[in-house]
Order: C-alpha cells, then structure tokens, then sequence
C-alpha cells in the first residue's frame, strides 16, 4: 500500500473528473444551437447560460489552485455571479465551446504534472492555519466538489436532448 | 504522506458520498407529495421513480461490495431494469422514502468500518484475474461512481422544487 495506494485513488478521482468532461463535451458537440439556446425545463437554466456557467467555475481553478490567471475573467459577472435571463450579454455559444475547450485543455495540461502531494496541498482559498486543522481542504477535494457540480448540470443539461 | 495520505483521500470521497446523500434526503423531505409524482421536466422521468431508481442502484451495493443481500430487491425490475411509466405499480412515497433510509443508512453503517485496504478491494463485479491488471476496478471507484450519479439525478431532481 503506502504511497502507491494515495496515488491510485488520486488517480481514480482524476479520471472520474476527465470522464464527466469528455460526457460534457459530447453532449455540447451533439445538441444544436437552437437546443443549446433552449431552457432545460420550463423557467429553468438555458443551455447556453450552463455552458457558460461551466466554463467560469472551471476557470476559477486557475487561481484556486495558483496556476496563474483566469482565462475569461469576464465570465464571473455574467455565469456565476448573475443568474440566467440577467439581460446581460452572452457570448456565442461558438465562443462559449471553444472557451470550455481552452480551459479544459488547459486544465488537464496542469493535473497531469501534479504529484498526489500536490494535489493534496492547500487551495487558495484557505488559510494556512485553517488547513492545519482541517487537511482535506485540499486541492483534490475542490476537484472532487467539482466533478460532482458538474455532474449535477449534466443531469440538466441532457434534457436539451431529444 | 504514506497511508495516511490513502487514508485521507478516502475520507474525502466518502465524506462527498455522505453529503450527497444529505441533499438528497433533503430534498426528498422538502417536496410534497403531489411534487415528487411530478415528471422533473416534460416527458422526463418522474420524482417518484428516481427516488426508487436511486434506492435500487443503492441497494445493489451490497452484493457489489459483498456485504448481504439487497434488501429491496423487487426494485431492480421495477426502477433499474424498467423505465418509467412502464405500467409497473410504484411501492408509495412513503414506502420509498423509508427504504432509502434503511439502505443509506444500512450502507454508511458498514462503510465506517471499512479500512482504506477495504475500499481498495475488488467488487464482485470484476474477476481476481481482471482486478490485478486493473486495480482501479475496487469498491471506492464503485462509490465515486455512485456518488456521481447520485448528483446527476440530485440536479434534475431540483427541478421538482418550485
């Protein structure tokens, strides 16, 4: 066991994150505009607005992780802090995929270099203090929140699907 | 690092399973009735057969990981096996309610007992032969499993919420 068995669930949990990204990619690549452009159910989120709502928590990582700037910082006001139907001004859903591509990319680019003790130091976004007492507030365990909040928007995301 | 490094990783994806859980049964406790017999979008699946849905792929853990036998076991044809509006006859709400509370709970009761050397095991569903070229193929990548797909339901199922 020792280390060997820290590396294999990291990895398992790594896959798992690749695994919904690849279902959300090829549910993107499969609905047309005019579906992405749909609301998921009556006076839920649209597509377009999760799509970009993905994009901008994936992006967030880059700083939570202390892998360099956003790519879209823009996204922030308009997918997570404003909800859908804000009036504010979408980008195209060409730019929205190409943007979920970039991060992504981006993204694995970074976790493939990651050693388990990487992805088991602190985010950003806890103290050092804090983390001293709570040590699962770790870098896997945003990407495993992650994974999951991902999961929930593709269980959404696939009503746009006929 | 070392075990302890296995040991906390572990903590963390059982600690997502239990909390997903807890939305879940929050969720449930929420809606009414008339809300959880509710389609969760046009033509989509009702409340009522994803909460036995998830009772039945919960249930089925135990023989996965060993651990007795299902103790709903009619559920498999019923919410696994046949999709919704099959004509089938639903056990009540309340019925299903009180099951997936005997199993979450009947399965985080044995969950605390196990070691990191537990989770690491094979399940039933993969042979030694297979296990030793994949060891991935173990308990705890059965419940990351489950625990995604618990959220992937969890979000459609928050549309029953008005």
């Amino acid at each position: 066991m020792e280390n060997q068995a820290a590396d294999l669930i990291v990895k398992m949990n790594v896959a798992m994150w690749d695994g919904q990204n690849k279902k959300f990619a090829e549910l993107i690549e499969k609905l047309t505009e005019e579906q992405l452009l749909n609301e998921t159910a009556p006076n839920r989120n649209t597509g377009i607005y999760l799509l970009g709502h993905i994009v901008a928590v994936s992006d967030d990582l880059f700083r939570l992780f202390d892998l360099g700037e956003k790519m879209f910082p823009d996204y922030l006001e308009i997918f997570i802090k404003s909800p859908d139907k804000s009036n504010k001004t979408f980008p195209s859903i060409e730019e929205l995929k190409s943007a979920y591509y970039t991060v992504t990319k981006k993204l694995a680019n970074q976790f493939e270099k990651y050693s388990t003790q990487d992805w088991l130091s602190k985010h950003e976004a806890v103290s050092e203090e804090d983390f001293a007492k709570e040590p699962t507030r770790n870098k896997l365990n945003v990407l495993i929140s992650r994974t999951v909040h991902l999961a929930n928007h593709l269980g959404q995301m696939a009503y746009l699907n006929n």
